[in-house]
């Protein structure tokens, strides 16, 4: 069990990483460890937002993210639950680590933050709050079963990790629309990360119909421009009433990448019975699911999103390097979180 | 979507009965509802574990209960986000229900009483807070997609309440464990109500391997007696490195039916790459099956367990009818529960 980071475990002893309380950080590789000397966090979608809603951006942020750290030696949002990944170099490599990685590599991490060991060694002062990109000096522990994606030479290193931090999104697409013959698909957060990569999977996976429903018209605008789907609807999708109506006949898949809580009504209202709803969304409630669905009496397969699949990094990045609307939606939004 | 209740939600306006803070439990039926006299609720075995540990029995228990349901209008644990369902007599029809029930029927709710609007009028003087059924008197309201099951004549009332209450869970196990040939099937909480009617199931449905997993040595031995598996593993569900210890070879299918939070991990560890895993119990943490999975390199899919699957209500109770052991194990668990 030593593969999956047990040993580094420090309270309480004998769960898995994700579930500890606290990990053991010390940055001196075990035999099959690798050490990351780390360059940047990329928070979570969800737990960015609920840090954001609670305590703003510049110092007040920083500290809470720092007391995390501090505490748990791991970015474990409490409240949501999630973490994110991160970038960085690979400083030392353990005799029987099974990775395949040397010093010097650059690499993103796969595997959530919320089981990385981590410590912090610069306060995150180049971190002004406001993106949930967060440059940051410490170390980060993988393990033997841990997955690290090498940056690909061929694209900036900032849109590799927002494409790898929701890579397993577009891999489990494409594998739940092709179990189906032209099914219609609907992407909830359709001009989001995971969202337009979804889109993208789904399209090659040979869906019929593509629609994406987005809050705003600016959104719509923008999926409209880049031919991501046949059709877009404007609602918000945490009222399961506008969601139904804006989509008009129920789907065959849908695939929900909006990153807040509540979205799961909209998405059973929206699916035909028979049909199959995979929940990306770190902020989907499992009862609300559950009881959604038995309460709307909706004969749904609903699927919780796991961010491995194999392959899942390389199908991502070939998606961006092939699909020039996918790539026009990330660059379009790392300009604005730089603020450019 | 008056059928799905909109009407009756106070308070947040324009959301469903399930999202709702607040419903309308005026027991006067609208052109599609049906009114019931309550008799008894069923409370969802998450939610009065929480609400014992909370309250202990008695009378704080009691008033705990009381309090939710006349703040909110209907029986929704805060804290787990469940429910349960309820027994009772029809009152009344509106003249456009699609229920096909007339005044005088017996009736089990097989929606969740998270949804369901709730009066009572008894103070819950019956209920001494040690069993999760609850002797009550009032009235609830069933929408014109709410699903109820008439009681059947030959099986004791409780004992198909009990049945009723887990429903989803068989049905589900059994078209799950159909896709697969001869798949090796893991209950983990075997010897519970879900749990045993998911072994029976499983079995069914062609099952090659069936193991339970249970807690304790005495619930072991009643699994064992009753025959509902080839194997019985004794471990903590909650305990991830002693599941996938005590499992031995990773299986292909694992239905997870622990009332307890944590056993998100152990399914994940127990099962094989390219399996499945649904999961029924209400406690299932949404973030930690989401990200266990992807910290552990686990191509797992996992499967909130829905509720409702159509036929679900008369395939449980066939079982009961069909397979002694299940039967042995529910007669037991009634026997403890009412202190006989």
């Amino acid at each position: 069990m030593s593969s999956y980071g047990l040993h580094r475990v420090a309270e309480p002893v004998g769960v898995l990483p994700q579930q500890a309380q606290r990990l053991d950080t010390s940055p001196e590789p075990g035999p099959d460890e690798v050490v990351v000397d780390v360059e940047c966090l990329n928070l979570d979608a969800a737990s960015f937002r609920q840090l954001r809603e609670q305590y703003g951006d510049g110092d007040a942020i920083r500290n809470a993210v720092l007391d995390i750290v501090r505490t748990r030696g791991k970015m474990h949002n409490p409240v949501t639950g999630s973490g994110g990944m991160l970038l960085g170099a690979v400083r030392a490599v353990g005799p029987q680590s099974p990775l395949g990685l040397k010093p010097g590599d650059r690499i993103a991490t796969l595997v959530s933050l919320t089981l990385t060991p981590l410590l912090i060694t610069d306060d995150l002062v180049k971190w002004d709050g406001t993106s949930e990109q967060v440059p940051c000096e410490g170390t980060a522990i993988l393990f033997g079963r841990s997955i690290a994606a090498v940056l690909p030479g061929d694209i900036p290193e900032r849109l590799a990790l927002s494409v790898l931090d929701v890579c397993g999104a577009p891999a489990l697409t494409d594998r739940v629309v092709r179990r189906r013959s032209a099914p219609s698909v609907l992407v909830l957060g359709g001009g989001g990360k995971s969202g337009s990569l979804s889109l993208a999977a789904a399209r090659r996976a040979g869906a019929g119909k593509l629609i994406a429903l987005v809050p705003s018209e600016g959104e719509a605008k923008s999926v409209r421009e880049v031919g991501l789907a046949d059709s877009v609807v404007i609602a918000d999708a945490r009222d399961p009433v506008a969601v139904a109506e804006g989509v008009g006949d129920q789907v065959d898949v849908t695939i929900v990448c909006v990153d807040v809580p509540g979205c799961e009504h909209g998405a059973i209202l929206a699916t035909a019975d028979g049909g199959t709803i995979v929940f990306f969304s770190m902020a989907t409630s499992f009862a609300a699911a559950a009881l959604g669905a038995e309460g709307l009496a909706a004969d749904v397969e609903m699927i919780i999103g796991n961010g491995y699949v194999p392959g899942h990094a390389a199908f991502a990045l070939d998606l961006l390097r092939t699909e020039p609307g996918v790539r026009q939606l990330f660059e379009a939004r790392e300009r604005q979180t730089s603020g450019a």
